[in-house]
């Protein structure tokens, strides 16, 4: 399996990360995510990372690549559900993903969008 | 990684199947979703497995088991996102998941539950 589902959920696009990324996955997803805001006009991509305990450069690069293609196709960056270990690696590695947003779970994610989307 | 991320939307659980499933795996996701189900009272189960572009009778009697799980504990499984030739394979490997609803995508899933749900 080398392809991320991307679920559309009304005008949001959800992404769960499980896998081990590598270039080919991240290429992929990236692509496909591009074509999916343009195809549904999505407002936001949500990226659940519940599932990841340990993040590298190339994961932070990924997701802040992700949040700064949305941003130019008019979509919504929102991360959710990064641990705690997760964030202070993010940190340490001196990635604080500008422009992106984050929430603990899909549900306060979904939250902030609401209100973001409603001005 | 070796367990799969369920994701809390509101009244309903929604996991995304994405890596091969093996035994531990599997018995992860049943014990957490046990688990998640009484813990938020959920009302409905979603299990997307577009990203499987094979099947065999493993992930089929997985995916009853935790239907039968659902049922007990007052909840509905919905699977969404099957693609024809996996629903081809499990046909003809006798597994036509009794009890378990199928939609094509998670919108139209949620959109069952949500009529399902009212009455």
């Amino acid at each position: 399996m080398d392809r991320i589902p991307i679920l559309k959920m009304g005008e949001h696009l959800l992404v769960t990360i499980q896998v081990d990324m590598h270039d080919q996955i991240a290429l992929n997803l990236q692509d496909d995510l591009t074509n999916q805001i343009a195809k549904y006009k999505a407002k936001a991509v949500l990226i659940d990372i519940s599932a990841l305990e340990i993040v590298d450069s190339f994961i932070g690069r990924m997701i802040s690549n992700i949040a700064g293609l949305s941003r130019i196709l008019d979509a919504q960056t929102v991360v959710v559900g990064m641990r705690p270990a997760v964030a202070i690696t993010l940190v340490e590695l001196g990635l604080t993903l500008d422009g992106v947003r984050t929430a603990l779970n899909v549900e306060k994610g979904l939250d902030i969008l609401r209100t973001a989307l409603k001005r």
